[in-house]
């Protein structure tokens, strides 16, 4: 029978860049009991944000985070700057990635692709510990 | 028992820029009477789209829509400018941003967190009343 | 009552651009026999990814294709290149489209816009066949 499952993940980050935690949103299905639904990973937060990308090469990752760097940079023409400079880089960088991922769910697992992880995406160089609400449906 | 519930909701953009529907949504969760599930909130255009986004800071939202201006610009080298000069940069920013999110539902309401507010992102300066489809799952 | 289905689509691009593969997406939910609920779309690669744009302009997807490799182009600053010049372009391509799409159904049918396809974003010159993962769950 069809039921559902959520919870708050929550996520610390040390300075910006990408944090995997593809184990942890498997660790959730598989507690669910769950074998076949949709997954839905959102992130609570307006400068983190989430994205999937490449598990196995570190470059990969660093070549991703230093483009961010370069089209979303830090002492561009903001107006807002509340929060120092690394503030509105961050509402851009998270504009142009996702705020939401949903994953097909068989067999007990996500569907990922062989090369795929789920990364939460940090963007403050201070951040306060960040929330990832996760999700299920299913039977 | 788990149920669902749609409704298509009209949004009348004047002019390029953000508008918070985050009420809109919330009263739609509220109305289904659904208390924990997934909420849906789809854009059926290829030329306005959606964001999470600060909803607090005005300066932000001004930073957010010159961004856009900037890395897609009108006077581009466009082939495609049926509409005039803003299609294409349309398309483009609408690509770079979402056409759709799902926000898991606790106790009757998004877990969005405090500073999360949903936005359509109009690209367009004349453009006709907008569509925003919405579809709740859950008990 | 509520129900789900579940399946994998193989994709075959030859080379880099947008493949329309609405049809596709709308048979499977024919064939599902669900007539409302919600519709997910997900790409299980991180070297291409998916869109929703315009179904109509060629002109438009065009210059879609041609605006992706100016802001993310070949022969970057790219510490990542195991695969060759279009290896790092083709992640960070990815990571500015989307991953996953899901999309209300109503009447059996995804409530797209008339202007709305749903394209893979191929962005590698040689890629195996692409593998999309649909799920529905409705009644």
């Amino acid at each position: 029978m069809l039921r559902q499952s959520s919870m708050i993940l929550p996520i610390r980050a040390h300075g910006p860049g990408l944090y995997d935690f593809t184990e942890k949103a498997c660790a959730f299905v598989a507690e669910s009991g769950i074998e076949e639904g949709i997954l839905t990973v959102f992130c609570r937060h307006t400068s983190a944000s989430l994205v999937i990308q490449e598990n196995a090469a570190p470059a990969a990752r660093r070549d991703l985070e230093a483009f961010f760097k370069r089209i979303a940079p830090e002492g561009g023409q903001y107006e807002h700057d509340d929060e120092g400079p690394d503030d509105m880089p961050a509402h851009l960088r998270s504009a142009l990635t996702q705020t939401q991922l949903s994953i097909p769910v068989r067999g007990g697992k996500p569907v990922l692709g062989t090369w795929q992880g789920i990364f939460l995406f940090e963007h403050r160089r201070n951040s306060p510990e960040r929330e990832i609400a996760l999700h299920i449906i299913g039977e």
